[in-house]
């Protein structure tokens, strides 16, 4: 436990709340829409008010993972690196519409924060363009996502670097919507890898996603930075706290083919291919899909009724997360809490049906095994839980 | 020119574009959508795939407006302050809408970014609750605009205070789009107030709206809170130009019965309800709306074509501008681009038809005038240009 509270108290000395509990506090008493244990909170169709449809209005941005883009920036000069955070922040809300069926006519606005002074205009533009370019390549793939337009503010006195938020939108037929009430006892869970080298990305991926950045950043990164670029880190964070890691960007990940720069900076995989084409060749296949983003692979426990989930075949983490974990001298309970630990999109199914997630996942260059099943609770109050075996041992984590 | 020279300084001193050239140099060369000349772009109806139907899907915030609401809790610990701010950054995106046509059918998506040591729970719950309720506020004034959900992003890096920012979509008939084409020679610009108290508002409005924050914050306010709030300014800002005013939140605003905190925090007034009603009984009366947000009253440039704009009977700017006026020492011709000083929305229709146009506002209790005409351009170069007369000046813009 005392590893535990340690984390905790790392993440609120860096302005961030581990479990959102302030923030679910302060939403709980709104109104949670027309399927209220959706992934995602779905409206009437107040759009175009039609009784067969409904709404979903998604926002999420990159977060911090901006800020690890500034820092490459500013010592490279090569603004290119920003279209991997436009993905990051497209993918953040697209991936989630994954999981209530939202798989096109998805409709998105970006919007960017900027210091004008610290974050210049072609840095503005990569981020833009790789937006545009990036919806561009979804359609592409079959996924039809379109750019509604954006918005830029300049706020110097806001932000020191730039934030980076986008907003997706979907009308959808609400006999068509995915919700996670088929998560319940004796289903297989498919893992789909988050890392490797999907056949429709251009460089291989480290599996980082966007969660979890702010403590990547500092417990991986070197005092260097926190010297040299003051404007990226809240000032009254202890300073023992801030890049307090052994490497710079340039420098080689272990075990890996990759510096620690491409790996923090690996834009976020999108899944929707592989799921646009379950769907289609497997309508009634999926039972639930998670997207396992804030709460990494803990957040399935918010799914289902009455679960034992039991994740006993997860992926190796991949070189990024080993690196963390070993530079932060995180607990491999907290790492999954926080991170995806090598796949960040999961797929419940009856276990005759794992195999052609697997087959379809692979199809597409990813990575898919079964990780893990399904059991009843077993616990007198009906929680849902979970048992995880990672790195040698054995890890229970109830719902709260 | 040399007050301008001064202006255009002060602004990237305090890391803020002030023509956004640079912001508009980026995105130029992407698709501007179906209708090229409306106000907000608008696309095909990806949404839902209608022909005879198109998408709007519009991001704005409240910018450094937070800033103020933040050091007025942080004294006073009110955090009841940050309610305004949500209507602040839901009326910069239903009020360009309005210029469009989008009346109803909006859904509005709401982000926070925060640094969660700084910006507490109970602040982020006066925003969350403040924004649920400004929605259903303007559904009582039968502007149906409803809340699909929304983000709380804790990044302590990214942010001192809290940033504030609204994605609003609608689908609309293509039919009854609102075009700025109309705007020709022969019009009368009817402007309504953006200051006193409409009859659907709880308190007076001082009529600041959401631009210009960042000048006015620092010119208007006391050293005071330079000392004691460093996370609300840019470190590389030269020091005298933060907070660099006279005054404290709680001074007195000169010829008004508004404290300073006040008036700087009064909420952007919406005119949805009154241009709903003119929509409604004279559905042919506008020939274009122009919402006098960043650019001011030079914004009207922008639209129509081989335009003079004659503004010279403009209201007497309320006191809130003229003491960023003084304080600032900025001059006139520079407060007209960027405040609205008197009138945050104007109507182009017939000269027969301006009567109309004031009664309705005047029955919301919103006060309105013709504040000017327009005449052929009259260059050679067929730009548009704008004459406007205030404080007894007669100035001249052109369109750049």
């Amino acid at each position: 436990m005392a590893s535990k509270k340690n984390a905790t108290d790392r993440y609120a000395s860096r302005g961030v709340s581990s479990s959102k509990e302030e923030v679910h506090a302060a939403v709980d008493k709104l109104d949670r829409g027309l399927f209220p244990n959706a992934f995602c909170k779905i409206t009437k169709d107040y759009l175009t008010g039609s009784k067969s449809k409904c709404n979903v209005i998604h926002s999420d941005g990159s977060g911090t993972k901006s800020i690890i883009a500034y820092l490459y920036f500013k010592e490279t000069n090569d603004a290119s690196v920003f279209r991997g955070i436009s993905q990051d922040s497209i993918v953040m809300n697209i991936d989630d519409l994954l999981c209530i069926g939202a798989l096109e006519g998805v409709v998105i606005s970006n919007t960017v924060n900027r210091n004008a002074v610290n974050f210049p205009a072609k840095a503005l533009a990569e981020l833009i363009n790789g937006a545009e370019d990036f919806t561009k390549k979804l359609c592409s793939l079959g996924v039809k996502t379109y750019s509604g337009g954006g918005e830029t503010a300049d706020v110097g006195d806001l932000t020191g670097s730039v934030v980076v938020d986008s907003c997706a939108v979907a009308v959808l037929d609400r006999k068509k919507v995915l919700m996670p009430d088929g998560i319940d006892a004796g289903l297989s869970i498919v893992g789909l890898a988050s890392y490797g080298k999907a056949k429709y990305e251009d460089f291989e991926n480290s599996g980082i996603g966007s969660n979890g950045l702010t403590s990547a950043r500092h417990d991986m990164l070197s005092p260097y930075y926190r010297k040299k670029y003051p404007e990226t880190y809240d000032a009254n964070t202890p300073k023992k706290l801030v890049y307090c890691g052994p490497y710079k960007l340039e420098d080689k990940l272990p075990e890996s083919n990759m510096t620690v720069g491409e790996a923090l900076l690996s834009p976020t995989r999108t899944y929707a291919p592989v799921i646009a084409k379950i769907v289609k060749k497997h309508p009634k296949l999926i039972k639930g899909i998670i997207h396992c983003s804030g709460g990494g692979q803990t957040k399935c426990m918010r799914f289902g009724k009455s679960v034992h989930f039991i994740k006993d075949n997860l992926f190796t983490p991949p070189p990024i997360f080993r690196a963390i974990q070993h530079a932060s001298k995180t607990s491999t309970a907290e790492m999954y809490k926080v991170y995806n630990m090598g796949h960040r999109m999961e797929i419940y199914c009856k276990p005759s049906d794992a195999q052609k997630v697997v087959d379809i996942a692979k199809s597409f260059g990813i990575d898919a095994q079964i990780v893990g099943r399904t059991e009843p609770s077993g616990r007198k109050d009906g929680k849902n839980h979970l048992t995880l075996s990672a790195c040698g041992e054995k890890i229970k984590y109830v719902q709260s």
